[in-house]
């Protein structure tokens, strides 16, 4: 079986390659071709930690396994450690023996921030200029990143809750030479694609902050509870998803489903719009809406590049297992 | 982290290791210590595989983690490999980062029988004298080997449906000394102590082939609809089993608990009869039946101490992720 440490994984995993992947599996879903195993998640009374397992089988990519781990709120201040810690592991589907392990926290930085960029390639208007960013932590540089390859953006600008956090973001956006702009929390209504990453049990985006025409998608609500955006932009967008069943229990659509706004009929797969089964926008005003919660088979999927790309390089540790 | 493969498990993990490994954890289990993470088993579709995970976490012990794998029944004829495939990973309870990795085939044989065994040690009467076998198979010749240390057997009596496999029991048997006697499946109420290890959907052991005062361990039923016993004979026993929400759905006591002849609170946890909670066998003439369904925790504890052994001995691979 081959090894994938955690350190090696930054210098290997590009963002074209994670977005390949992304992009690749999300078609393989709605295709019927790849499926996620229902999510484990357990408050394990330890540490306050929460432990779990997401797996999935995608037939067409041919991966299969899981990746395991969680969050340990006091990783950082106990012990210098960073507080999500995941492995993924993958299997050969032709025999259910391991192949293979690959240390899965930077990979699921990039894994998230493709799956935001897949729907900007997908569901933005081709002639988007303002980039909006609502939330400026360490999820956001990366969201940020991939979305600014995207589309030919002439400036960014951002919002967030402790504005002191916003240079993390300019930052970014200087790094691939376009301006950047703080703005209040209305002024959002500029952009012509928004990314919203952050973990709040209220909305912050109102209906009135999107305009029309514009790419919004929402990459912080993977739990029952949480909501970044008020359920009536729902209702007045085109909603998509990476998985419907998430979206509508632990996503971003939770809310406008229990409130009857929307049926789940409403939210359609992004993996449809790349497949070509769904035609996605179908006009320059259309607000298009993308709920990213989150699946497994992405993190196998990302995997499998980073073994692929670790062999390559030659430097995949074998272990005759 | 450590790495223990699955060619190394066999002359690394006694008996004892896996009986003291998996005692502890039952007890943790009833004592709320410890508990197993609902289970994902999974169609998956390609080569017939069923394929999943059994996790969970002892806060006693201090393990974390999972076996991932499953059965791939073509993998003998196809490949040569055996066709159940599984591996175990632990993780560090502390941090979330993964602490070990152990081949799990070996090592599910051994807990499978450890469990049988510690239910003969704290249920069986002290003075057993004839060991009964239904079920001849592969798992049967490690469940004899493990129950023979429990009592000092005089006699094996068994039988199978193939009679033709009997001789992989009477060699066990023969070399632990005790004679083997194979019986037409009446004859088994001859036995004090019963293990069935077989793999059926409808009963094989009726209530009257069991006697009074007769332990009998029911170790092949793991699914919805399997049954090896006779719905009756749970009713006339005091029942006992590893993990009581297991054992109702999935488990031997899920026929007599539908058919109302027992009910959820009349199955007891094996770990409370460890922790002297629960008084266990109460006279010589009263039937006990376990009912071993397989949980996570027996294969994470019986890991952790595989792991232990190799450290002791030397033979850990140590890779830095």
């Amino acid at each position: 079986m081959l090894i994938v440490p955690e350190r090696d994984i930054a210098d290997l995993l590009t963002r074209e390659a994670s977005f390949d992947a992304v992009e690749k599996v999300f078609a393989a879903m709605a295709a019927g071709d790849a499926y996620n195993f229902p999510v484990i998640r357990e408050a394990i009374g330890h540490e306050d930690a929460l432990y779990g397992f997401k797996g999935g089988f995608d037939g067409k990519g041919m991966t299969l396994g899981l990746k395991a781990g969680g969050y340990w709120p006091h990783n950082l201040e106990k012990r210098g450690l960073i507080n999500h810690q995941s492995t993924v592991f993958l299997f050969d589907p032709d025999t259910g023996k391991v192949a293979a392990m690959v240390g899965g926290n930077y990979l699921t930085a990039l894994r998230t921030a493709a799956a935001s960029s897949v729907s900007i390639k997908h569901l933005a208007r081709k002639d988007a200029k303002v980039m909006g960013m609502i939330g400026a932590g360490h999820q956001a540089t990366f969201q940020l990143r991939a979305a600014l390859e995207q589309r030919d953006f002439d400036k960014v600008i951002g919002w967030n809750y402790h504005p002191e956090m916003l240079p993390n973001i300019e930052k970014v956006a200087s790094e691939a030479g376009v301006p950047f702009e703080a703005v209040p929390l209305e002024g959002i209504v500029e952009a012509d694609v928004v990314i919203s990453i952050t973990s709040t049990f209220a909305p912050t985006v109102m209906a009135n902050h999107i305009s029309p025409g514009t790419h919004i998608a929402c990459m912080g609500t993977d739990t029952k509870g949480k909501q970044e955006v008020e359920a009536a932009l729902l209702a007045r967008a085109t909603v998509f998803t990476d998985e419907v069943a998430q979206s509508i229990s632990i996503g971003e659509a939770q809310h406008a489903v229990a409130q009857g706004l929307i049926a789940e009929s409403d939210v359609h797969q992004i993996g449809a719009v790349i497949n070509g089964t769904h035609a996605g926008r179908t006009s320059d005003d259309e607000i298009t809406l993308f709920d990213g919660t989150g699946v497994g088979l992405q993190d196998l999927a990302v995997a499998a590049s980073v073994v692929e790309l670790a062999v390559a390089q030659g430097i995949a540790i074998e272990v005759d297992f």
